[in-house]
């Protein structure tokens, strides 16, 4: 039988294999941990997410959560895992240990991340979800806030949230109405409706701590005028005990198409005159510290798209394995032939082999770029960084959270399709997979706002340098491929897309800031997908080059399909998926004006 | 605002005006239908489905259907929308005036399905899944049998359903185990068990008439040794009133994905040993008996994807419209510029305009195909059918089956994006048709049983008379489209990828009956798909056309949009999505064989 949730072996391999793992454990601040404690570290998390958080997915699901009287109640099976998770302080394993934590690598904090997505993605985010609030208030919180809420936090023992949209202000963050009053004590007292907030009220956490975004009385319009605030359910007494109440109160929680043990809740604050907020950071500061909070939660989304599409694919390469039905394509004729496991009809192994080629490569380009970002954040001093890296990171970021967000989900969709009219029912959790999936491509950020970020803000930024490291790492991949015979068919196939891609960056970003920049963001979504695209075809072919080394290094017996398997993966994807790729970039340079051009009223009669 | 279901008004084009429906209705078995009493029918269907049986979409799916003491209880509120159904005898509009239905064309019946299928799949399918029964019986049964089970069965006083699947076997029909053993009365007592049944056991219709599929005792394995019987839930006395309960029991509905309203059921015959059976046709006749209906139910599920998808669409539409949420792309700059309605946003108009691509393509599409098979039916003599003209219709039909099932979810999906967070909320009706539509792609054959179909039947049968025939009439729109000067860079770009489907199909043909034939089964998905692509760009240069010349012919003012909407949509889909195809017909020539190639164990780790 195929592992459950995220193939270990995988893991490993991007771990340790593919991105030389090692190397980043040399620097002073993993001391702490080695290539071993890291392992274990891993197979405690896959552990407990197989044997605690799994098995209350369906349930959760089943049961959704429950508003009543002002109060939202989990469904009951939640809680043992989520005091198993605090026990573990699963949720601080990768928050600095300067906040407390346990200062985990990022590639570990990934491994244990995609394990409990996947197992239970909102009891993973009852747990994790402080730690976002924390790491604000620990990077621009006073020291009197941070030693009253980030140990707690960390913890688990109080939640977090982020109250941002209202019901006018969505993908328009600036156009909220939420409205701060100083008072004589220098406290807020805030007013205003917020929905869509994940967490925002439960039975979980001693306290929840809102970060909430407001204007205060007078500021200007648009984002510039907003500040962020600390918004208590309970205010906390300088001796940390829970004081009064605060005034924010949750009005309701959304029924949902998936992720039905996740409360989403509509809160109202000030309804009674008296909420209380304490401004974190400056005043009007609001956007910038939340974008800290932002960019984490968005490459979060990604990482749900493949930790949903990894454990639909597992389940789905386990069912066509023990599926017994139809005869081989070989035995058509022969009526007395044997029926044979549908993972043998050509089909279903195009299928899997499709989503197995997605999941692999999303995996290798989540790892890559959470490394990305963790050497960033190793130099010390702002000399170190290179605007490229910093532009790298930043580019990498909307195409993490749109393209494995909406591949996750088409995994998923796929994961179905195996399974046949079986995969359907709630016998099996695929389909829970596609509705728990389907809303990473919402939040934080829709497709449409990654795109506009993508096209608008990353592509050109420090002169375009982010961009121009994207394609001379990808370079130095084909290169290393071309060392390899069998690989070179494969990398001269990489190397025209990823030139044609350039090619297409140029036409676009060009078209951007001219006269037709509207048809430009017309084309901007199918540009980031492309741009996903080549970078799975990269990961892919780099996955074949460090499975051909370790091949010609007397790899042992139990690894050979293994590793075969990562040059077939690299083949199929490159030769099919990669072509289609091509096609989808001819359609972006062929520039068709068709969409702005079209009459509102031509869209549907009245 | 935008209609609701479907643009009553693009109905009206492709009846009239693309197709010339006109034409039709002269023949002498139309006699009693004049375009104003067809029009008057789709306005009453349309009608009845918004006011009647929409409003009770959203229930059915919260409430579901209750399984209790072998007895299914629909939701409450089906039973109007239900009676309304039976009381204007929708459920036999098509059905053939000799056997007494009213024997309307089929462009008319498909309008009337397109909407009750958008209301409410699950009432639609209650009231006129007997039909189906019916035909079956009116073709091969005894005048005993179509004088019992017919009248009832058209009026929707009884139910009808289809007992195909077991638990082993589902595509592998030929591996059903249930049996039939003859009585000395020329019966048969039954013994086995099905599930997946549709509609298998309700409370909605007085008898419930099961044909079945099962094996004679002592028949060959395979499915040349099935036969079908007709097994109804109450026997049925010679004067027609109800008899004994026969033994055949719901034992179970399932929890689904979606359409929670539509009883899905397992079915237990002979439990009491005492299931009987009537022979329908002759014994061993069942599989050619059964794909007489199977054939009606693959169109079925192709406009099952149309209907969400309109549906889901003109929602998208709407909300598009409504919504009011960022500057204008050309006002970024200015914090004072209002908020515009989110259709102004180039990634929101992209999407709208290709789900109205889709929609609009696939509209036309069913409706060709459905008068395709009506000139056939018409013809009286089986003389007159060239046997290009019948394999034509053969080969379109898992087309219409597959591709309309997968582009109609992939719609709802889209307009759950449009709608954003709105869209992953129940408040919406987004999300329930892309769980409805789901099951699109999975009953009736699978996606990979409609590719095989397509690649290993449909295309050689007749030596390609029928794909012949698919790229004379795709020729014969271009040549026209070619006469209008602002079409033909349009009309060169269809030509030329008509030109590679032909070259593909050649290539994948070939390679079907070579050694390399399971390499050409693992792109047979992929084949049936770039032959989709095809035909929405064929429908909707058709349609540009058919607008070209009614905006040179002086149309009526109001109709300016429409026109020139059709025109912007092919231009769009032909210049984009048709790009794209492009690309997946060179994925397909490139042939790559590492799906067929890759070793099982490489698919995951044990």
């Amino acid at each position: 039988m195929a592992q459950q949730l995220a193939d270990k072996r995988d893991i490993d391999f991007v771990l340790w294999e593919q991105l030389n793992g090692e190397d980043i454990l040399k620097n002073k601040r993993y001391q702490d941990f080695t290539k071993k404690t890291c392992d274990m570290i891993i197979s405690e998390a896959r552990s407990l997410a197989i044997k605690e958080l799994l098995p209350t997915l369906k349930q959760g699901d089943e049961e959704g959560v429950v508003f009543k009287n002002g109060t939202v109640t989990v469904p009951e099976c939640f809680h043992r895992p989520f005091e198993l998770m605090k026990k573990g302080e699963w949720s601080n394993l990768m928050v600095p240990a300067e906040m407390g934590g346990q200062g985990a690598p990022q590639g570990i904090g990934a491994a244990a991340s995609e394990y409990f997505m996947a197992a239970n993605w909102a009891v993973n985010c009852y747990s994790t979800m402080g730690v976002g609030t924390a790491i604000m208030i620990g990077l621009f919180g006073t020291p009197d806030q941070q030693n009253m809420y980030v140990p707690k936090l960390i913890s688990s023992e109080w939640g977090g949230t982020m109250l941002l949209t209202e019901p006018d202000a969505g993908s328009d963050v600036g156009a909220l109405t939420t409205t701060a009053k100083k008072n004589p004590d220098g406290t807020y007292s805030l007013s205003g409706n917020k929905i869509f907030i994940t967490n925002g009220e439960h039975d979980l956490a001693g306290n929840i701590i809102h970060p909430v975004l407001a204007r205060i009385e007078n500021d200007p319009a648009g984002t510039k005028g907003i500040s962020i605030f600390i918004v208590p359910k309970y205010l906390v007494n300088p001796d940390g005990s829970l004081g009064d109440r605060n005034d924010i109160f949750c009005t309701g929680v959304e029924e949902k198409h998936g992720i039905h043990g996740s409360a989403t809740c509509s809160l109202s604050m000030g309804s009674k005159g008296n909420c209380v907020g304490f401004l974190l950071g400056k005043e009007r500061q609001g956007m910038e510290i939340m974008f800290h909070m932002m960019n984490d939660a968005r490459l979060h989304s990604g990482l749900q798209g493949l930790a949903c599409g990894s454990a639909a694919y597992l389940l789905a390469v386990n069912y066509a394995k023990e599926r017994i039905q139809g005869r081989d394509l070989a035995d058509m004729a022969n009526r007395d032939a044997k029926s044979i496991p549908i993972i043998q009809h050509p089909d279903v192994r195009r299928n899997l082999l499709r989503m197995k080629a997605y999941v692999s490569g999303m995996r290798s380009f989540y790892y890559y770029t959470a490394l990305c970002g963790e050497k960033l954040n190793l130099l010390t001093s702002a000399e170190d960084k290179t605007p490229a890296d910093e532009a790298f990171f930043d580019l990498l970021t909307p195409i993490i959270k749109e393209y494995m967000a909406v591949i996750g989900h088409d995994i998923c969709i796929q994961a179905i399709q195996v399974f046949g009219g079986a995969g359907y029912t709630k016998d099996y959790l695929v389909e829970q997979y596609a509705r728990d999936c389907k809303i990473a491509s919402i939040y934080e950020g829709t497709s449409g706002i990654q795109a506009m970020d993508l096209l608008a803000r990353k592509i050109g930024a420090k002169k375009g340098a982010g961009f121009g490291k994207l394609i001379q790492e990808i370079h130095s991949t084909i290169a290393r491929a071309k060392e390899i015979e069998t690989l070179v068919p494969l990398a001269e196939k990489l190397e025209s897309a990823t030139s044609r891609l350039s090619e297409i960056t140029a036409i676009l970003g060009q078209k951007a800031v001219s006269i037709e920049f509207k048809t430009a963001f017309a084309h901007s979504l199918p540009y980031l997908h492309i741009t996903g695209d080549v970078i799975m075809a990269w990961m892919l072919l780099w996955r074949a080059v460090t499975a051909s080394h370790q091949l010609n290094n007397d790899c042992k017996k139990k690894d050979l399909s293994f590793y075969n398997g990562q040059i077939k993966t690299a083949e199929f994807f490159i030769r099919t998926e990669l072509m289609i790729t091509l096609g989808k970039m001819a359609a972006i340079e062929e520039g068709c004006a068709a969409a702005i051009e079209i009459e509102d009223d031509s869209f549907a009669s009245a």
